[in-house]
């Protein structure tokens, strides 16, 4: 005879020691606390149900808003792990949801693996789950599984994360890098290179008098207002690491355009711009967290100018440039001064652990 | 008027260092050519698409497969990368594999996310990218988007990958930790162990003439032969880190049960009994990276047994044990001796960076 098992709510556990040590990551009772008091905790303190090896969804709920999966990962490994605007928490939600909204996607699960070296405070942990665990939330995606890895100390710098994510992509989206046509717009969503800069800044390597903040955000809800208003959009992607410049080139190469900006209406914050000069560096290659660099056909770009200038993400947006037809497939951009130059793929490194 | 642009393949970047630099992990051109050069050539060598953010799968072709959506991710930490029976790409691909297939899961599509130290060898890179695609080549998944992150030189230990998978599960398999019931049998596919030893000898913890290598594969057509054989199959985890003691007792806690497992049946190769009685360690806590275990009801143990003995990765399958009913949900051990014994959950470290 069988008897049906009870089943009781899980029994938590709690972690009470101050610092992560290599039983955490063995796969025991140290294990079992160190998910369950922190990370557990701060994702889904309310759940009953038995932790199994992975996390299941009906299809039939996903197919309710889309007729594609998307599917993305990002490691994060940014230095220092707290800054202004954010920290990797934050980060490694923010930029897994926006690697599939740009994509057309409605963001709808992450996964969390972090890799933790020896020694780290467990209330630096409990920080970075609360700030994922926050922003997930506002961003109205769950975090629905993950793994944690302990390492011996020296072995990793802290911490590192990496998300997965997966979203549906409505029928009528279809967006690619190889889309953009001559004659279409450019427009990005606001204020270009403050990531880059506030964690120059976090770094110490510039003393400001206000720090710069990072402009990580979720961008899924500007998106999508943006392909409501502008439903012919060609393609989205954010500027991280390398920036404007890279995601521009990017454009060029997969859709053999060439694509012409202007200085004077990129939109780079003042205090970006004066210690750009002083360090030797180009705004348009430093990362953004909350930028999106947009491609729309030349009668819906109004309307998607508006979208984005209508929404709190967007409220700096600019039409920075147009998609023209040589065939170098060059990004070149008019200075203030009247000239050209040519921008061109970012060869070298920018900044390491930039995200 | 628009032109639709041509595409033309896209050109495939070109390493031509020998060792990884930050310019590598910097958005730009040097990241591109890394990107094409190691992890695509190995990957998708003839695909022509081009490079978007996130992956794209048809719903639609998803629910050919089954009504549920498996979501999963693990970190892979191993030190070595390189050892008898694997590698850290090989575990990369077969975890992520498993973690899908125990739920019940066709494993369809993963996504792999490495972080590498400043300097790596670009050669090691390849050997992991190519030992990645070959595993999961022969495991019919498709290795769909990915990430590339450097970190500089003591950042990181050389190299960690983490692997998320999606896949779909069968509306007839319904698996779950809590699904235990007293007078069921648990079984495992093999000689337990041997993932855990092979690290320990690959380390030079212990020198033996013929070295024992990590059980390493992927489960995924061993598991659908046993839910073939036996659809009222309860519950199957891989046990990884902690062994199968880690296991056994998260099913008590799961299924609010109690088991015993008999000694004398329990399957270890006598080179792993022998020198983790020298190391002083238990094999039932030693990590696994080819077994599972499987509680069945009593009416479907022979078949079960039977479809996992005639399965290359289950020769040595045994019936190791049987759920009981006593209040404690304790794990326990019949040993050889006539004795018993308790397992409990593996308290403290057994063996860091295990996988």
């Amino acid at each position: 005879m069988n008897i049906i098992p009870f089943v009781k709510a899980r029994r938590r556990g709690k972690v009470n020691v101050s610092a992560v040590t290599l039983a955490h990551g063995g796969g025991g009772k140290a294990m079992k606390d160190l998910i369950d008091d922190v990370f557990l905790a701060a994702f889904d303190e309310h759940s009953a149900e038995p932790l199994e090896d992975q996390a299941r969804f009906e299809l039939a709920m996903l197919q309710g808003y889309g007729d594609r999966l998307a599917f993305t990962t990002d490691s994060f490994v940014v230095d220092p792990l707290f800054f202004p605007g954010g920290d990797i928490g934050k980060l490694a939600v923010c930029g897994t949801v926006n690697d599939l909204a740009v994509g057309g996607a409605v963001p709808m699960f992450l996964s969390c693996a972090v890799i933790i070296e020896e020694g780290v405070p467990i209330d630096l942990l409990r920080k970075v789950a609360r700030s994922m665990a926050q922003t997930a939330m506002q961003a109205g995606v769950r975090i629905a599984t993950g793994d944690t890895k302990v390492v011996p100390r020296g072995a990793c710098d802290k911490m590192f994360v990496t998300t997965s994510g997966v979203g549906t992509i409505p029928a009528s989206v279809v967006l690619g890098v190889d889309k953009a046509c001559v004659g279409d717009a450019v427009l990005v969503n606001g204020l270009l290179g403050d990531h880059g800069a506030a964690i120059l800044c976090a770094r110490g390597d510039m003393a400001l008098e206000t720090p710069i903040a990072s402009d990580c955000a979720c961008l899924h809800e500007l998106i999508a207002s943006i392909l409501a208003a502008a439903p012919g959009t060609r393609f989205i992607r954010d500027a991280t690491r390398g920036g404007i410049a890279t995601v521009l080139n990017e454009i060029a190469e997969g859709s053999q355009v060439s694509i012409e900006i202007d200085e004077g209406v990129t939109p780079i914050r003042e205090e970006v711009k004066a210690f750009c000069e002083i360090l030797g560096l180009d705004p348009l290659y430093l990362a953004n967290e909350g930028k999106i660099v947009v491609v729309v056909p030349p009668n819906e770009t109004e309307a998607a100018l508006a979208a984005m200038r209508s929404h709190p993400l967007g409220v700096d947006a600019a039409v920075v440039g147009r998609i023209g037809a040589e065939k170098e497939n060059r990004v070149t951009m008019r200075t203030t001064l009247g000239g050209h130059r040519i921008v061109d793929m970012l060869v070298g490194e920018q900044l390491p652990r930039i995200c």
